[in-house]
């Protein structure tokens, strides 16, 4: 199999990209998906931010550095690879805070509709987001399983809020047909991204979506707790409001009058001001993905996931599946069931094989396909093998939990 | 005035500390209130969290780094600087949103009531905060001068939000005085501490306050857009709720159940992801600021500013001070009006003595004590001086406006 693998990385039209990234040394990184890896070109970026414009041009670089329309610049970038204009995307704040800002504004563009309807299962803080609406008396959540989720669409709906890509499963959600079936039925669509901006082609406008959020440390390489990103379509983008109502998403933040105007179009989801490290760091990240191109990503996650189900199911191993098994249907990532998990994935990651764990039987293995290759690919479906074929995932040490799983 | 400055110098005990900061070349940087200088530990710092931590540790940092600690621990370090306990504060999202979440928990504390009190003039994020809430039907905003501020208190006032620095005059509330009042009318109490934490001592729990925020990039030194800092009184947070619900502030964050429930005290503040290169940052601020300690920092900040006083007096210099005289009443700045603010204000930057302007016709000049020396107050004052004598400032070049003032 590892030859196999050579071959096909002999031949990756991508495999240039790796070098790109500084990838951890003693680890095949298959949680690309949860943390994207740091780009080469980022320590470098964060130092002319650090020493140079913060150190050196101090308040001045607001405007000498372009530091105040960050979240637009990076926004614009974001915007062409999940199928927007450039001035319908914003890089700002965290995934969840710009998830209320779009569930606020869904319900102020629906009065007398209060229910916010996603699925159960759903990524926790999409769910959560509407329990701090609920308990104000503005929303009523609604969770209806995938398969009855059209049906579920009625006249009390003002938001459709799911995930395109499902965080454990990978499944893909079909946009088009369930933004049209929102719209049928007068209620308004949020598209939750994180899973797939920087990881497959999106085309938000296509499907007429009229809002999304997105994830900036997954698959865009962001760093650990990058700001998220936020879609308007721009047909929205007079009537829209929202609640944090922020100086930075005032029409003159530096008028410093007594009242909000809010600003206009997508800046008035602005809110505190931006957070300039993060953003940078994003930036750099935007730019290495958009340059390699979400196609091309997408075909190769598409073949590394394959590979590696191909080179388990060599080794003679037979794993319940929880991803769908068609690769059009998922995202860059393979997910399974196994009442071990936790111990499972901690075995792995002893062994230099990083993948993760989700609650409560999930083995989640990402495949983010700008710095893997098939060659660790056949590794890590040999170490999964050996960590099955062996047992020692049963040692006491693996199944102590962390904080963070 | 130049030897008098150096003898001050040779006598201050802080004078060490300069050589803590990044100084800019050929600058006399004024505006630390508005954008601290960087601290020379900070590059190192974030080359270590993101080549090691983030390159090499990955998604593993979140236990082994323990970046999921680190809003608490942050916090915990910001808390004795403002008077408060460690469980009390926590470092996270930008001081706007802060608001939101504090404005909102009052609210829900007190039903029945609606109005959120402040004055005119507050710093305009803080005021715009509540105008979301206007919009939901939440709040209802009502405004007082700062004279008759305890007068306005009643029975509909739900929380009295108030900046205990003033951004544009840096006159000091009464913290104490003005809690004890409200909460004589059974009212809520948030001070913004924006221009206070940091710069001089505040005593949140000996004043009773309720509620606090305050920002990260100012005083603190933790870079452009640092996350903020909220703080939520210990007997309150049984009962705090807040509408940002969202997984970090989660009970149980990565047991990805559908069903939000709030996490113990002050946790339950935070919102999403942590933003673990902004938060890395600005702990290398605080532990400075902690080091010198308050009460020293303000001490020379009021010498600072008072010699600033006497040079520009010497050099026959006659300029309307917006702030208060008695350096007991202001916290570190002082602001003076003139119809061509802007305009001088640029024409000092153009010498390299950096203030900033505040719309309309505020000179504002602040006296960050950790890396000013009397020196370079000496040298501001005759660079005023010169800019006003000669009307440098009548350049064209000098009054075009930019994007951030």
């Amino acid at each position: 199999m590892l030859e196999r693998a050579r071959t096909l990385d002999a031949g990756d039209p991508l495999r240039e990209f790796r070098d790109r990234f500084d990838v951890a040394e003693g680890v095949i990184y298959l949680d690309g998906n949860s943390l994207g890896a740091l780009p080469k070109a980022t320590p470098d970026r964060l130092e002319e931010v650090v020493l140079g414009e913060w150190g050196q041009g101090l308040i001045r670089s607001w405007n000498s550095a372009d530091w105040i329309t960050l979240p637009q610049r990076v926004g614009a970038k974001i915007a062409p690879l999940v199928g927007a204009q450039p001035h319908e995307v914003i890089a700002c704040d965290s995934t969840s805070v710009n998830l209320f800002k779009l569930i606020s504004a869904a319900l102020a563009m629906r009065p007398g509709r209060k229910v916010v309807l996603s699925e159960p299962g759903n990524f926790p803080t999409d769910l959560y987001m509407i329990a701090g609406l609920e308990q104000q008396g503005l929303a009523e959540r609604r969770l209806a399983p995938r398969e009855a989720m059209a049906d579920a669409i009625d006249e009390n709906v003002a938001l459709l809020m799911l995930t395109h890509v499902h965080y454990k499963t990978g499944a893909i959600f079909d946009m088009a047909a369930l933004t049209e079936a929102a719209h049928a039925r007068g209620a308004l669509v949020l598209w939750d991204l994180s899973h797939s901006g920087g990881a497959l082609p999106v085309d938000l406008n296509a499907c007429n979506a009229d809002f999304a959020v997105g994830c900036g440390y997954k698959y865009f390489n962001g760093g650990p707790g990058a700001p998220g990103y936020l879609f308007v379509a721009e047909r929205h983008q007079i009537e829209v409001q929202q609640p944090l109502t922020g100086w930075m998403g005032h029409a003159a933040p530096f008028a410093f009058s007594d009242d909000y105007a809010p600003a206009l179009g997508v800046d008035r989801m602005l809110c505190g001001t931006p957070p300039i490290l993060g953003l940078a760091a994003l930036e750099v990240g935007v730019d290495l993905i958009a340059e390699i191109g979400v196609e091309r990503l997408y075909a190769k996650s598409q073949q590394l996931s394959e590979f590696f189900r191909q080179c388990v199911s060599e080794h003679g191993i037979e794993l319940e599946i929880v991803s769908p098994t068609d690769p059009a249907r998922r995202g860059s990532q393979l997910s399974f069931r196994h009442p071990e998990a936790y111990a499972i994935c901690q075995a792995l990651i002893a062994r230099g094989v990083i993948g993760d764990f989700r609650d409560p039987d999930i083995l989640r293995l990402g495949f983010a396909p700008a710095y893997l290759r098939f060659e660790d690919i056949a590794e890590a479906a040999r170490h999964l093998t050996e960590v099955l074929e062996t047992g020692e995932w049963q040692r006491d040490e693996f199944r102590e939990r962390a904080a963070v799983t």
